[in-house]
């Protein structure tokens, strides 16, 4: 399996357990990309909004900052929450607040991922 | 050009509108469906909620009511507001409050256009 068909099954599976739990779900267009910056998912329930980049790797690896910059305006527009998630071999999904992401210089690292990495139980009933 | 293009071009203009006016927007694929149902646009700005999907026809016409169902659902889990919008020639956009169009059974037609339909700048300002 390729990497961007892996990385596309995994983000379905993240829809499809946020949809399970209630929530809206939209995911971004693969193609036809429209020249406007927008995460992997949106998530809203009741007024909550999650705003989630999926990234398909293990730690460690850094998020280029042009990256970082969209997803911190968009973040900012919709007054929502940003989440970097990660589907790790077994472990299963993790994710780590934005602003922390962004206080580490977008660098996902090892010991940064088990420091401050979330459950998605811990996300949704936040 | 076709309808399924010319309705495509439609939704980007209108994504791009909102995204002038601070949204963060995402609009749903085309292709490569979830099985997850979804509005065509989602916009949010400061946690205020819209979901949106584009119609590119004259009134009028009836929305099925399997869709509207999964509007209604949409519009329930993300706690937002719903509406459905119109390109009209000469006219521009007009957005109708999705409870309007559900409490007129689907049906969208000339005269509630009329009595109903909002400009994008009532929707933006609410």
């Amino acid at each position: 399996m390729k990497t961007y068909r892996k990385g596309y099954v995994a983000e379905n599976q993240l829809v499809h357990m946020l949809y399970e739990r209630g929530w809206a779900v939209m995911r971004a267009p693969r193609s036809g990309k429209i020249s406007i910056p927008s995460p992997d998912i949106v998530a809203i329930k009741s007024g909550r909004v999650l705003i989630i980049e999926v990234k398909s790797r293990v730690a460690g690896f850094q998020i280029r900052k042009e990256q970082m910059n969209e997803l911190a305006e968009y973040i900012e527009r919709s007054g929502g929450e940003g989440y970097i998630a990660l589907k790790l071999p077994y472990k299963g999904w993790k994710f780590i607040r934005f602003e922390d992401v962004l206080a580490n210089g977008g660098n996902v690292g090892k010991k940064f991922l088990d420091e401050k990495s979330l459950d998605l139980e811990e996300v949704v009933s936040n």
